[in-house]
């Protein structure tokens, strides 16, 4: 057996015996440090706290000293097992059963780091060393409130110098079988707290009162129609979802005073965060005048109370980047992956402000569920899959 | 002095000063029983309890045995005084002040059977008798679940064998002046608790989901529009409030799985509860199964609930009874009275199915209210009101 660590079988159950659930470190980011100084990485434990959240340990390790420079991210932390007892193998316990390995973070995303780690080995002790620098750039904070997580690391590496020419986020992107999707980009994301403000009263006097869920409705009704957009070449179109509308009124004969109601939308690049929030704004404003529901009436009174840290949409245009990882998909897979935009915001929303960044890791099906569970096979795959990547990126990425 | 409790401002005192708040009976019918006994009334104390409710103290009491028969109907129960250190003078000490009575009940509507009182006591002085029977049907639970209140002892009194012609509620009837508002009659009130059932998932993948507050503004919108009718001769047009609509969710990025909305109508004589009742299933039916909103996607998947007690809608015709109580009011006030269906349901509705009945009272504008106060000299001109009616109804009835 290698010294190295070649086996993504063996990384991945080292990785789930550690109980690392937000914001729990576990032994995780131990365990990978202890994968990657053999290798000759220089391994930082980088400690990350602010104020109403709990201390996270992150961790940053590069290898080489010369460019180009490839960046690997994702994060060590998993979702809470949820009903331990419904789990056919206890969570932590990295069972492997009819070529299934299961645990918590088999796929989200453990095993991406497993893999690319065993694909680091592989070419390190192929070759002797690397064509430039490589580095891990791991959080123990992205299934939690992620605040002490990739933003912070990102920062303190910048701060000391760190540059990277190219990013490869390992969660997991393929909706069905390995080789699906690669994600090229991502829509942003902005929430938004709507409040209406009416006059409470009695519901027999309804003259006398103002019914603000006449209003909610109302203003609900505009931001959801019409359709912000019809999708762009490279995103699918804006959608936004009322998540609640609140009220909370439990007198039956009773006009309320006040009635809430949050929303999200997910956009494409047809907008910025700035022009979307102008959009919304335009149309609560004309709603709120609209008086055809309202005949002889004010102006609905509201206002809107917008979340605090918005995601802005992106779209990679490194041709190298997604040439090289499309190219190693297809040579070991036979499938030509989609390049996607779909889903929902992941870090590499914050990595893209660095550097051209893509998503590529195992199939997702089974993440923050009771039984997660990844292919042993798969492991093998994506192990081959990042080590061709690497190797044709830095081929590129040299020339 | 007289024996008899002639003094409506000494009535009202002495009931006041009894703190009969729901559903305690606080010496209130007590203190009235001591007034009517006198008078020659026979007076029962009925209690009625159910279970899940307080058990409450009602009164009924007769004067005389031949017909023909007047009723007046009323409660000695008065609602919590709220903001005690709020009050300029203590909620239950009648103190007068500046010619205004002030105190929890005031208006609403222990000046109304003190002034009857009063009235029957004038009217026995006078003539030694009077020309039929008149009964008090007084309850304690007219603020509260009203559930052993007047229904109760309608159904109590009518076992045995006590039959009306006519009925006069005390309720605080007037907007701004005695004089003003006479009610004839009462829209009916219809509740319902409206579920739209949707499918759960994440915001960032909403064709995976189905999100409930889509179908609940779509069906809340049917619900309010368009407009159930444009009013009929006697009454203003029916009316739907929703009074809450909750989801309850927290979480920004995930749709829901349910919405919830309550709606409360007030209609009028062009409906029953019946049809009232088909015609929002047929809305909600019918926009349930709209696609424009929804392409291709099922109908939207909801349940009701109706409330336990509608209001039946209702409107006296007695011109004896209506044109008796107008010409008294007219007579002593110099206005003529609006005949009104306007306003919330009152027991009346109960009383309607023994007997014609209308309402009038004080001036309803400090009720429920801290400092609920009533203008000394109204309480004598409600009494002079009140004897003229009682006379004239009966020379009326007695034809
Ligand atoms: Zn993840
Ligand atoms: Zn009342």
């Amino acid at each position: 057996m290698s010294a190295f660590a070649t086996d993504p079988v063996a990384n991945l159950q080292t990785l789930i015996r550690c109980p690392s659930v937000t914001p729990a470190e576990g032994g995780a980011l131990s365990a990978l440090a202890a994968m990657l100084e053999p290798l000759g990485f220089t391994v930082s434990r980088v400690m990350a706290e602010e104020e109403g959240t709990p201390d996270i340990e992150n961790l940053y390790a590069r290898h080489g000293a010369s460019g180009p420079h490839l960046m690997f991210a994702g994060h060590t932390d998993v979702v809470p097992v949820g009903d331990e007892a419904a789990w056919s193998h206890p969570p932590f316990a990295a069972a492997i059963a009819g070529n299934m390995l299961y645990g918590r973070g088999a796929v989200d995303m453990k095993g991406g780091i497993a893999c690319f780690v065993a694909a680091v080995a592989r070419v390190i002790e192929k070759n002797g060393a690397l064509p430039g620098s490589l580095s891990f750039l791991i959080t123990g904070d992205e299934e939690g409130p992620a605040i002490n997580g990739t933003i912070k690391l990102l920062q303190w590496a910048a701060e000391k110098g760190e540059r990277w020419d190219a990013c490869l986020v390992g969660e997991p992107t393929n909706p069905d079988r390995l080789g699906d999707m690669i994600k090229i980009g991502r829509r942003g994301s902005l929430s938004g707290l709507l409040t209406v403000h009416g006059v409470q009263g009695h519901a027999a006097y309804p003259h006398l009162a103002d019914n603000p869920v006449r209003g909610i409705i109302k203003l609900t009704e505009a931001l959801m129609h019409p359709a912000f957009d019809g999708g762009t070449e490279n995103f699918q179109p804006s959608n936004l979802e009322v998540t609640t509308i609140d009220v909370g009124n439990a007198a039956t004969n009773v006009i309320p005073a006040k009635a809430t109601a949050k929303f999200n939308i997910r956009f494409n690049d047809s907008w910025t965060v700035e022009t979307l929030r102008a959009e919304i704004l335009r149309r609560l404003e004309k709603a709120a005048a609209d008086e055809t529901l309202r005949p002889g009436r004010q102006p609905i009174r509201y206002d809107i109370q917008w979340s605090d840290r918005p995601s802005h949409v992106f779209l990679t245009r490194s041709a190298a980047l997604i040439e090289s990882l499309s190219g190693a998909i297809t040579r070991i897979t036979g499938r030509t992956p989609e390049l996607s935009t779909t889903g929902g915001t992941s870090d590499a929303r914050y990595i893209k402000d660095y550097c051209p960044v893509v998503e590529f890791g195992l199939v997702g099906q089974t993440m923050h569920m009771v039984d997660e569970c990844v292919a042993v096979a798969d492991l093998e795959k994506l192990t081959e899959i990042y080590q061709a990547f690497i190797e044709d990126w830095f081929r590129h990425a040299g020339l």
